[in-house]
Parts: structure tokens; C-alpha cells; sequence
């Protein structure tokens, strides 16, 4: 890999890759790939330019669409403490990772406005961001103004998804007519419905007991809330999603039991998606058993890893037969220092993990170096499809003239060490620790300027740019219209009855 | 079939049966059986009797226990009238088919007393009661007077078990809390909880949906609570009473998803007994798109019998292989007159179907006649399993020494074809019109006396007793109790976490 | 639809298609296509073209990959009889319905030269073709010439799949060890086995005791072979597979339970596809209990078509969710006086069914246009899944610029009805007759030249050409490969047992 | 535990059990069990004996029905040498584990007669078995001698099960058409079919492949026949024998798939039988990669125990719900010096473990201590289920008036620490070496003696009795039967076709 060896960002109008594979989702090939003022100009084999470019030499290397993060909690505020990684290290980290998007989420305390937390999200990211974001937002609560904001946020603000939980009971939890109600809402307006699933009730329930059994610890994490009580909600929301022939899109999808529930619907004919994240497809959650409380407390999220060690390579197989559709992280970190306040009691350790780096590594690993999918299955969970539901392909998600230049050099015989040492994310553990990932990012390529490179991140805090997102995305919606069409229910035509009426 | 060929009833202190099949859970032998003073005195070859003694010929014909009917809604006030088959005439009826016993459910008005309720129904039924019955309570809400309500009724009036409702929303429905709280409360009393497991919520707002779009007939009751939405809460129910571990009895499981939900949960381990009915074994629900109205709104209860035409095979397969356990029959029965109480919108048709006198004979055409299942296994869901879950093993459900005398001889090669016009039921109609079933009820003894022989009813009303049932039944709560003892999460023991504390 | 109106086939060297949306299977998009020398040239938005070109107008119209059905038997000598559909005819017909390539078997006579045997199928079609055609050649006997054949083939013909059948005993058939060592040849000349799954065995037990039974009409041939010979065979040759690590083709997947053993050997990271056929797609079995003989007949093929009601939406959910892949035909055509043939003996109704013409219309309508799929997974499993497949990708299989000008415009809002009267294949009956589609071919471009249009047919015999493959496709065996490396066994390293030996 | 302290055997013709609680597969209940001249006498609550009787106290402890052991190999010569526990010592070792009675495999050579091998098992064991036992035959070939031999066997020596071996290829192994011929006649003769379902050619295929990557230690023999080797031919198995309308024992069910297999067949109503055995169900196959030879070796028998270390656990789930009915051992000891014949080679090490002793507490321990399943459900897969398909019950398998008093006093809270130090099993290591289980055999009855006391073996040679077994079980032919009644294939009445016949 060499080239103009330029340590200036973004001096680079022009970029020829010349001499690598290119992968797309559906098939493989050796191409020349330039670029064009943040655009892939062209793809094709000996590509020759006209005028100055870069030249960057790929042979013996994949060129793969940048990396989608679907689901990102950068600088979150969240259990009296905030998110070490902010929208400035967190994306930069990204970047490293060979991700050149995320999708963040909005999340409105309960009882305001959407909107007005919108505002504060854009604030906040759109000055530090380094690779293109966009953002979900929470339905927290539900109202008429609510409603009034989803509307708003699909045709003004370039949002068309919305989460809604059905855990943490008294804060963010909706009950099941408020979630038929957001649901319909989203389908009226043309966004995707999201749900954090676990039963609310069973946890809170889950909790007294642990407590009341001297389990403080964060073993006491997922003992509160074991796998049926997310297999359960899973089940119950494609249910009530089914109910309004909405589309549905299950974030964090932990457990074997609620990918099941996951699979077995999409096979008769719902149209849902899930979501698997890295930590679920790399770790598990032996390690709340772990003797060190730290090292333990740093695996604490929600839903929980789970205590069956076959649970990441099932994920796994799942994605790799579209049981499951894309990856995400659900990255919000929080260091060691601040796990720690929960040392005495397991529900105020602050939930999360990292993954924002790491994901397309151990994705690789896991996934296609031990042979459950190939490469271009791995672009298509990791990328492609996380575009296609959210409305952004091709523009993003493929290597194909007229998208965006995001892009990433992949050595897929390499391999790397992950730890905390050398990570470039702004929390002091990582959960992925010690592990040898084959697939390694070489260049990333953001908006057609090379932001990493030699080991070495390029790239300015605000570089990225929101992307706004339409709604009615066809990929999403051609089915539930469809359905709307020809599966309407009629009524039976009949002589009215004309016999007696007797109480 | 001779003998003494008495009109009169209950004169006989000692019957000896001869000749026949005798047919139990676990086998079939050629025995005799004598019968004294309500009683069982002995099963063997060539009894000989020291005195007098009826002696009724059983050549060729099975000898089986009384069927146990676990689910009936006798005289039930329900949606503006009542339904038409009392205690007096429905027991009856009961006998007539070969059913011995039937467990009815006291169902208080939301906010009333239980205790009060099951009086009610004591002093209703049992002056009028023609086969010894039991009683189930619902728990229509939650406080704590319905807790110690339910303590009390299985402290002092034989009950242990307790129906919950998760369907009519804002009448009987509990909310996941409160299934959690009552749940336990059964745990801690011994009693089994049962669920009629639909989502009320969505039931609701499918009722609304069906309404908007003109669909005002029978078919609207089915559309507006399709399968998923039983299997939904099914799958729910399971989860609460697991993370309860209370035992849980599933009542009317109506399609092939909910059954499969219990199926799968079974296999899981958990203490759970699904329980389909006659109509569902019997029947199905393409009949609600029946041209004529009042064909169609016979067929209306709750769940409704589902428009797929494999449910009743596939849920006779189950039974046969013990994922489902036992057999009821909802029966709860409506004239045509009084279902046109909804002729002009369904939601006012009265929910309920006949069964109690015809599933017997149902269940052997469909389930052994078809070879699903063998004589023995028939005895095993028509009456020893549901023995055993209430408690009353081997009281009643098997043909044993001191066992109650309710008997019936079988006779499994003669056929006969259902109709209202020689039911004994008081109801109008049949839904089982024009089946003809292999599997006869020759003659039925009822606590040692015969009740029906040739055709002929011979009983008065209160020949039946109440039958008290006893808590932690051993059959249902040994598991849960060695669950409590190996499966009692515990805490990693670990050193105190030393370091800082940041928010 | 317009344009200029020539009735003149093959004039056209350029072709601009505009306004039309352009279907490929990752997404779709409102663009123009210009075809140039039988390629395209160019996809996009608002084309210019320099010089002169023929203008087709395609708005409110996709524009498709043209079809490719995978599996065909065009003028087959079989059972004493020819099949009527000749490469002619039959290719002809397939373009009237949007097909532009077709996958033919050569099937070698027992012990004979499989070399020879392809020499004669290509002698025979290159000058009749009228798409594009490639061929699967059939492994009916084993050996060492067998071996080196099959090595020729690949190396040298163009040849990369070999069927080996499992049922047909004494004529077809392999034994399992026979299979275990054509499956490695295979997977060492980088071919793909295909199976055509039914115990023979047991088919001729069947036969026997149908016949000792007098059942001698068409129903006799569901009954020798029901549907669990198929899963068997099915699930056999997945384990065979494994074992050789070969991928594996399951041609005609024709039952649910042979479809869910593709399922789950896929979500067990087995290299299998599975190809359903549009008979078994878009009728069932229980015509061969018509009363009719020569309707019953009519549908005679093997693996048969399935009694069970519910199997052609079954297998269509699973081609939704990529658990089945890709979809053909089997179209080997007789004439009703040819079926005559077993007019006394089901065993002589020569068998094979039409498809290869309606194929895309009966997808259509039972896939899309009942919303179980969208117009992208229609074109997936209609082309680009077979061109993957088969190494033709994106030769075949997509519009993109450098891909074959095969290309159809479908008309998703008209309906057709199909009928032996105005089909275009030699055959005298349809098993379709009578079905509305929608989804209509309105003009279909071969090779760069438009072949059908106006429901002209403009095209010549050996317009088409043979489409060699190589061997070793990417998209079959990266994971096979990647597994060879990573999942071989290795030994554990011991100390040598020191102790006694004693017999 | 007290009483008369004899240490003489079998002088009490008269034995009363008192205040234990007497389990039976329907329930328990506290009762007494009087022994009277081999049989029992009388089950009831505080039996009065007139004369003199031994009386044994069981206060606090269970009183069950002696287990049956379905599958032994004593002192079978096999791979050249022969196992270590003959009918004596393996009987013996039988008896202190609670286990009754035993049901061993005639083996004849390939090519010679099955009476004469009978013949030859009955002169070994009758003289030495210390328990009661009874012989299942092996058709290790196919001929009409063998068909005929088959008959006699049934008729005259008490014979109704027949093993067909589809591994061991040319050397037990049948084909296809051969399983079909031998289980056609197990039909006729009223035989139960069972069936060593691994695919022989597939596992001939992995010893060569194993052998040529030099893996030559004990993990070589599981990699040679992984557990779809197993799966496969348990499916072709039930196949062919509902193909036959025959009931199916499968024996040695070993692995998750296979039991699967199993469940879902039984599910759609096939008559088949699975039987998982202790080592399945106490332990695992990651034994084999075990560093020490000796005892890696010490767990080889085929089919292998399985790597996946929640096997056990699932096999014993299925247990619990009566996917899986009985469990055998396989027990068929060599030392290690025995063992020692593969040292150099996995091929050559005899194959086969201990059980017989320790099945019952091993099933104790796992499957009622663990909650998995209660006390009942332990005697109907140790004893009833045994006795219930090879035609016993009630003789065996049941506490009731007239059964054989084979007994065992059961001390559900005692442990024992399992190892080969101190079992009585001629064998020199033990599989469960260190397993410390609950539910401990305090004193065993055989035929009315006690037989094992105190830690003590009060019995000799020739006190068991060879148990001849009546032919069309009912509890296995009456599904069969009625099936051949109701589903027997009819052929449609159709005009004869009258149109040309053309060729």
C-alpha cells in the first residue's frame, strides 16, 4: 500500500484504487475504482484518469463500501453519567474500524418534545462528527404531540425511524396501545418502527428478586432479565407491528430465543428485520461471572449478553442466511471509573459497551474467516442492508458509480490484536480484548477524502455530514403496501338474519 | 347389554361389570370390574360376588373412566343472557356422552368478591348438579382482598386453581403486573393458574379495525383476533409464570401456533398443561364465512376456532404425543335466538359453543378412530391427565380398587351421528351437525350408579357432589419445588471493586 | 408501448429502453438502459444516444433481467416416448415469457459415454435455440470413464454441474457410496453436485404394493412416492454432501418437508440451494385425484406435485427468505395421447409437466403480486440467483453495463390468462389452465435483439448459443474453500500408550 | 433400613415393604407392598400379613419398580476379544444398582442362523444371570432362512424385536431394500423393528479420511461418524418403516439431531421409539479428545458420545415430554488392556462402555435431582416405558397385586460417589468416575428375593430367569393396526380413458 504518501487530509480531489477486488453484495470482481469529488466516479477494469489523482494500489486487497453502524449512543447522557465517546472520538474511532457511517439515536426524556431533542442531537454531533451520521429518534412517550413531532421529523427533519421500548418500566416503556398507536403512526408517516424488546414488568420483577437474594453483583444483570423475557417481547412486538401491517426493526437482538422468534416470522411473511450487535456476535455473557467485578461490570448492557456460549455463533449463522439482516453496536461507553457506580448494586452500573471500532473486525472473524458467509455477505450485513432499510442505498452501502465515496481497503489475510492499548476509542477497556481478528482496514475513505491510513486518522472533527433519510423507503415498504392492497379483510356477504332476538 | 333392566335409578349398591376391556392410561386388560357403594371394590378376572349384584355384560365393549370435562360455563351470565344449558340439564347431557365430571368456572364481576361468587355458584349448581363437578375461580382483578380471597378458597373450599384473563380488556383483563402478582400468589398457595391468553389490546383495536371496514358479521370475530394474537399472549403467559415458576394451564388452545408456543415450552422444561376443546378437535373455523348468519354465529366464542382446516389434526397430534395434556370443551351454549343478539354487529354475538356431551365421542373419531392415538391415550387426555393436574388422582381418572365408580361402558365400533334434534343439550343447534363418530357410550355409572343405559337418562338433579380439590398437588408441583431447591440463583463471590468512582 | 414497428427480427443494433424502472435484485431505480451489439452499453438516467437507435418507451413498466430457468428437458426421449417441446418450440415459448436462457439436462443412457451424450444434446440444440441455452450433464453410472468425463466437461465443454439421481432403480440411480465418490469429483473439478432426491428403493416398493393394491390411475403415483421419500432422500444427499464438503444443487424441491430440510441444513451453514419449480409454485397434487384420467395424467412428473393444499405458498415463503434459491421447470412435455401411454398403469404415464413458458407470470402472481415477495427477490430467484449459481454472473442475471442484453418489460398491472389455446409451447394441455396472472411480458430482448413483442414472436432457430461456465464459482465455493481451511480435523497430540494389550 | 439381617438369599416367601411411598409411573402414594412366592401380593396402606413375613422398613425412602435395562451386550465377543462383564458379574453389577432385569442382543455372524445363535446366548446366560433378562435377535443379514428363522424365533423362543444394523458396513450392515424386507416381516410376525441408525458408507468414508490426515487417536472416531451420520440414518430409518406401516426402535439415540429426528417423527404420528442411554445422558464426547489415551479410549463405542456438551441435557429434556420413551446403557465393558488393541489406531479399539450398574442413579441424578423431570417420570423411562414396548407390562414395570416383585427401595436424598474403585462391574474404569449422584438403591428384589442389601449381593448364578415375550404388543400394534384399517390407499373410480394412444 503506498502512493502519494500526503499526511494533509482532504487534499485529494481525485483517487484511483487501482488493482483490488471490489466487493459489492452480490458479487466480487477486480476493478479500478475512482474517485470524484466525494463520489465514485467509475468502476471498472484499467480505469485510466484524465488529469492529476491519487494513486492507491489494492492489489492482493478487498475494496469494500464503508461500514453502517446502525445503532451508536454517542456522548449519551444515561444513568447519571455520560458516554465517554463523543461524536468527535467515537466516529473517529469508527473510522479506523473501516465504518464511515453511523446511525445515532435521539432519545427525549419522557414527557418532551422530540423535536427540540432533535435540535439538541444535531447541536451537539453535527460540529464533531467525522464520518456522515444520521439519526433515529425514541418514542419515550406517547401523546398527541408526539404524534405531531413524528410527522415533522419524517417530512422536514430527514428521519424515518423511530425506536420504542418496552423495557425500563416507568421511564421509556410504552404499554402495548401506545406501541399499536407509535406503530400505526410510523406506518401512516412512512418510517420504520424500532423496538428495544424486553418485557418491562418481568425485569422490574426481575430486579426485587435479585436484590431480595443478595445478588448485587453484575451476575444479578442478566439473572433479572433472562433470555425469554426478550424473546417474549420480541414475539409480542412483531405481533402488534403484524396488527397494523407495520414494518418492524428489532434492535439488539441478543439472545438465540428471540433470533428465533426473529427468523420464524420473517418466514411467514412479516416484514421484520433484527439486529444483531458486535458485542453479541464476539463475547457473551460468561463474563458476568467473571471474579473481577470491573472486568464484569464492563460487559453490563441491555439486553444483556447471554450465559450460552453457542449464542454468538448462532447469530452469526442467522446473518449469514438473512434470518438476521444487519449489525450494529449499540456502542455507548462508559469507563471502568463510572461502571462503578453500580460496585454495590448491579442496576446502577451504567449500561453499555463499546463496538463502534471493532465491529467490522470481529464481524470478519467470526463471521467469514470461519467460513459461515463470504465476503460478499459480510458487505451486505455490514453495510448494504443497514442502506437498503434505511433508505440510503445506493447512495451508500455499494461501490457502484454515483455513490458516495465511502469507502475501505480491506487486508483480509491480516490480522490484528484487539485491546484497549492500541484502540482509538475514548474508554479504558475494551470488551474485545485480546482477541486476533484476520480482516483488517487499511485506507477508509470518507466522502472521497482518505481519512485513515497507515495506522494513522486524517480527518477534522465535523468532516461528517448528516444524511437525511425519506421516508416510504421502497425496500421497507413495497411489501406492506402490497399486503395492503391484496390482503384486506372484506366482509362476507349475507341475507340479513330475520329470525328471533331473545335475551 | 342386558341385565336387570331397572327404570328406577340408584337402587343398585353392587354392579358387576363382566367381560369387558378395562382401559387405562397405562394399559388394557380383560377384567371385571364390581362396583360398591360409589366405589371401585375390585378390577380383576372372573370376579365372583358373595351376594346380590347388578350384573351388566361387557362383551366386546371398553370399560373407561367417566370423562372429565376441565372446562364448562354452566348457566353463565354473559353478554346480556344466559347461557342456555344449566347445571341440571348440561350435566345431564354430560352423562349421556360418557362425561362423569366437569370443573365449571366461578367468574366474579370485576371488583367483587371471589369468595362470594363461588357461594353463588356453590348454591346454584348444587341442587342441580347430575355428575359431581369442581369449580375454578377467576381472578377478574387484582388487590389484596382477592389475594387473601384466593387463599381462603383454597384453604377452606377445595379449590386450586385460578383463571386469569389476559382478553376483554377493561372487563376481566389483567395487566402483565398483575398476572405477575396473581401468579404468585397461586405459587405461594399451591394452586395451578390458568390464562385464557389473548391480547386483549389488540383485540380491541382489531375490533375497531373490522368495524371501520364494514365487516359486521360472524367472520369479524375471527379477523379481528387472529392466531398470532393467542399465540402472542400464550407465549407470554409462559414466560410471567416461569419467571414465577408457578405452574400454568393453558385453557382452550386454539390454533396450531399457540399450541405449538406450548409445545416448544414444554420441551423447554417448563411446568406448563395446554388444553384444547372439542370444537377446536372437532371443528374449525372456516365456518364463520358461512353464507347463512346464523350458521355462522354459532361457531362465535373465544379464541375462535381458526380458518385453517389443519388446526384440528395437528392439535390431535399434539395431544397424542402429551404437548397438550387434556381436553375441555368451553361449553357454554347460546340459542340462535340469543346469538342474534349480535345479528347486526359481532361483538354482540354471546360467545360460546356446545361440547360437553359430545367430545367423548368427538375425540375417539378423530383421535383414535384415525389412529392418532390409542384407547389408552384417550383415557389419558379425556380424563386421567386432567385427574391428575386438579388433583383428584387417582380418586377419580382411573379404573382402580377404591376409585369412584364413574364408569363408562364404550363401545367402539358403533357409530353415531351428532344432531341437535337428539342431543341432550338444552341449546338449539350443534355444531358438530351430521358428524358421524365410531366410539359409543353405552352406559355411563356415576358414582356406582348407572345414570344412562339403553338411551335413557336415570338421574335426578344433586345426584352429583362437589368435589374439593387440594393444593400443591404433587403431580404439578413436584418439579416447581425441586426447581426452588437446585435451580435458586446465587451470588459470584467476589472482592469489592477498589478503584475510583467518576460520574 | 411504441416505438418502431418492424416485424423484421434483429435489425436493431442499438436499443434505447426509456422510462421504465430497472428491476435488479438489490434494488430498483427509475432509469433508462441502452443496449448496443447484444450487451448493454449504459444504465442511467435521461440517455443520450448518439447515433441511430431503436426507442422502446417502458414507462409504468420494469425492465428485468431476463428469465433463467434452470431445469428443462427439451424433446427428451423418456419412457418410450419424446417429449413435444423441442429446443425450438420450447425456447421459443420461454421467450414469450420473459425466459431468455434455459439450463438443459444431458442425460447419458446407463454406461454410456456422458462426453458423447453431450455432444448429442448440443449437435441437437445449437441449431434449434432460439435464447441462449447451457447444459447440466446427468451422472447415471459410476466409474473410472465417469471420472475422467466428468473432469473433460469442466475443463474443456463448459460444463460445471452434474445431476446424480437417487430414486430411479436399475436405470438412474446411484447407490450412496457411488454418490459419496461422484460428489468428490465434484468438488474436485469445482463443479456442483445437483440430486434428485427420492429414495429409489422405496419408490419401488411402492410401485409394487400400489399395484397389488389396484391402484393403477395417476394417484398411484403420489402414493408410491409420498412426500417423506423425498425429504429423506433430501436430507441423505445434504449429509453426503457434507461429509465431501461439495456444494450441493437439490433440484425440483416439490414438498414442504423436503423444502424445510434445505432450510435447516442452509441455517446450519450447509452449502445447499434449493430449486422449487413454477409447477410446484403454482398447483398441487390433489389433481391426481381428478376424476378426469387425462387431467390427472397431465400432471404426472417426479418428484410428483403434493396433495397438501398448502405447499406452493410454503415453498413460496421460503424463496422469500432465501431459504430456497432459485426456481425452473423441469418442463419435459407429452401430449395427453403420449400420457395414454399409461392409461392401465401409472407407471408408464411418461412423466413431465410444461412450466418453461409461465413460469415467470405464475411467480409473479403467487410471489409478488401476493405480497410474499418484492420485485427484487423476484428477479433473485427468477435470474441472478441461478447466474450466480451457475458462474453466468453478471453475465446473465443483471442490467448493468458489459452484461448480456437479455432483458425483459414487464407489465405489472396487466393480467393474462393462461391456456393451452394461446400458448405458445407444442404441448396440448397446461396444468396452469385457466389461472389469472398478473405480471406480463410485453416485449422480451435476447441477445441485444427483441425476440417477442406484441405477442409476435421474432426470432430464428440457433439464435441462441451455448453459454460455456467455469468451473470453481466464487459464489459456491468461497466458503467451501474457506472451510477447508479452517475446519480440518486434526489429531490430538499424546503420549503413546505404555500399558498392557491384552485380547 | 432394618429388619431381619439375613445373609442368606432367598429364604423369604414372604417380604412386607413398609411406609415407603410406592411410585408408579401415574403417581405415588404411601402404601405398603407385600411379596408373597415372587409376585406381589398387595399395594395398600397398612397391610396386616397373617404368618410370618420379613419386614422391611422403607420410612423416608421411595418404592420403585425394578429398571429395566434395555440394551446389554454381556460378554459379547466382538472386535477380537471379548467384553469383560458376562452374564454373572453384569447381572450382579445390574441388581446393586437397582436394576432388574436386562435385555441382551443375540449377534449372529453374518451368513449364519439366527435360531443357533439363539440357542447359543441362551446356554451362556441362562446358567449365570442373576437377574431376569430376555434376548433381542440381530438380522445382521437377509435371506429367506433368516425370514423363516425370524418366524420361529417369535413363535417359539419368545422373541417379538429385531435389530437391523445400518453401519458396520460388510459386516453387519443391510441395505435399503433389505431394511424394507426385514422390517415387512418384523410387521408380520408382530415384531418391534429396531434399528443401529448410522450410515455405514459415510463412516467407511471418514475412517479413510481420518486415517489419511494421520488422526489415528480416539477423537478420529468421532470425527468419522459426526452426529449427522447419525441424524441421516435415523430419518431414512423411520422412512422406511412407516413406508412399511412398522413400528421403529431406534436404539442408542447419541446426539441432539438424532433425537430430534425422533421428536418431530413422532410428532406427525409415527409409531417409532427412541432410547437414549446413560452414557448419552451422563456424559460427553469431549472425552475423546481427552490427552490421555487410555481414557479417551475408555469412552469409544459407536455411535460416539457427542462433543456438544449440552447433549446430555437436551437428550434427558426429550425424555422428560416422551419425545424420547426408555433408556438402555449399550453396556459392553473392555478394559483398558483391551482397549489397548487401537492404540495405534481408533479402528481397532473394541467399542463400547459401562452402564449397567449406574444408569438408574445417573438418570436420578440428571434427570429428577436436576428438576427436570419428577419420580414418575423416572420409573416410566427406567422401567415402564421398557416393559410397555417389549410386551412385559404389567408383569415388569409396575408395582400392582400380581406384578413380578422385582423392586427396589430408593433413598432419593443419599448420595453416592460412582467409581470403578468400588462398583461391581468386572470393568476397570468407569465412565462416570467421581460423578457424585443423588438417589441411591438402598435394598433391590429380584422375583421376590432380596437380592442386594446393605452394600451386599445376596444372590447366585441362575437365580434370573429368561422372560419370553408374546408378539403384537398392543401398546405398539394398536396405532399400527388401526392404521392399516383407516389409511389404507384407495384408487380413484374414473371412466377409462378412451382417446388415442400415440407414441
Amino acid at each position: 500500500m503506498h502512493g502519494s504518501q500526503s499526511t494533509k487530509k482532504s487534499i485529494d480531489r481525485r483517487i484511483l484504487i487501482k488493482g483490488g477486488k471490489v466487493v459489492n453484495e452480490d458479487c466480487s470482481e477486480m476493478s479500478d475504482v475512482l474517485v470524484e469529488d466525494g463520489k465514485i466516479a467509475a468502476v471498472g477494469a484499467d480505469l485510466q484518469v484524465a488529469g492529476e489523482a491519487r494513486v492507491i494500489e489494492a492489489a492482493g486487497k478487498l475494496v469494500l463500501p464503508g461500514g453502517i453502524d446502525t445503532h451508536t449512543h454517542m456522548e449519551l447522557a444515561f444513568m447519571g453519567t455520560t458516554a465517554v465517546d463523543d461524536f468527535h472520538v467515537g466516529t473517529k474511532a469508527a473510522l479506523a474500524g473501516g465504518t464511515t457511517m453511523i446511525l445515532d439515536f435521539v432519545i427525549p426524556q419522557k414527557g418532551t418534545s422530540l423535536l427540540e431533542a432533535y435540535e439538541t442531537w444535531r447541536n451537539t454531533a453535527d460540529p464533531k462528527v467525522c464520518c456522515d451520521y444520521s439519526l433515529h429518534v425514541a418514542v419515550t412517550w406517547w401523546g398527541d404531540k408526539v404524534k405531531k413531532e413524528m410527522q415533522t421529523l419524517v417530512q422536514e427533519k430527514g428521519v424515518n425511524s423511530f425506536k420504542m421500548f418496552m423495557a425500563y418500566k416507568d421511564i421509556f416503556m410504552l404499554q402495548d396501545h401506545e406501541l399499536y398507536a407509535a406503530f400505526s403512526q410510523c406506518k401512516d408517516i412512512g418510517a420504520i418502527a424500532q423496538v428495544h424488546a424486553e418485557n418491562g414488568d418481568l425485569i422490574a420483577e426481575g430486579v426485587k428478586k435479585m436484590l431480595s437474594l443478595g445478588i448485587t453483583g453484575p451476575e444479578g444483570h442478566e439473572l433479572c432479565r433472562p433470555e425469554d423475557v426478550e424473546a417474549e417481547a420480541t414475539q409480542r412486538a412483531i405481533t402488534i407491528a403484524h396488527a397494523v401491517n407495520c414494518p418492524l426493526y428489532v434492535v439488539h437482538v441478543m439472545s438465540k430465543s428471540a433470533a428465533k422468534v426473529v427468523a420464524g416470522a420473517r418466514r411467514s411473511g412479516r416484514v421484520v428485520f433484527g439486529e444483531p450487535i458486535a458485542a453479541g456476535l464476539g463475547t457473551d455473557g460468561t463474563h458476568y461471572w467473571h471474579k473481577d467485578w470491573a472486568h464484569a461490570a464492563g460487559f453490563v448492557m441491555g439486553p444483556p449478553l447471554r450465559p450460552d456460549p453457542s449464542t454468538p455463533g448462532y447469530l452469526m449463522d442467522l446473518l449469514a442466511n438473512d434470518d438476521l439482516s444487519v449489525t450494529g453496536t449499540d456502542n455507548c461507553t462508559f469507563s471502568v471509573c463510572q461502571k462503578a457506580l453500580g460496585k454495590e448494586d448491579f442496576t446502577k452500573i451504567p449500561n453499555g459497551v463499546n463496538g463502534v471500532e471493532d465491529r467490522m473486525s470481529v464481524i470478519w472473524e467470526k463471521g467469514v474467516h470461519s467460513a459461515k458467509m463470504d465476503e460478499n455477505r459480510f458487505v451486505a450485513i455490514t453495510s448494504s442492508n443497514a442502506a437498503k432499510i434505511f433508505n440510503l442505498y445506493p447512495q451508500k452501502g455499494r461501490i457502484a458509480k454515483g455513490s458516495d465515496a465511502d469507502l475501505v481497503i480491506w487486508d483480509p489475510q491480516a490480522t490484528r490484536t484487539i485491546s484497549a492499548k492500541t484502540h482509538h476509542q475514548a474508554v479504558d477497556y475494551n470488551i474485545f480484548e485480546g482477541m486476533v481478528c484476520h480482516g483488517v482496514p487499511v485506507v477508509t475513505i470518507s466522502r472521497g477524502n482518505v481519512v485513515y491510513e497507515h495506522g494513522n486518522l486524517l480527518v477534522e472533527p465535523g468532516h461528517g455530514r448528516f444524511i437525511p433519510r425519506k421516508p416510504f423507503c421502497e425496500f421497507v415498504y413495497k411489501r406492506v403496501h402490497q399486503r395492503d392492497q391484496v390482503a384486506k379483510p372484506c366482509a362476507v356477504k349475507r341475507m340479513p338474519y330475520s329470525g328471533e332476538v331473545i335475551f
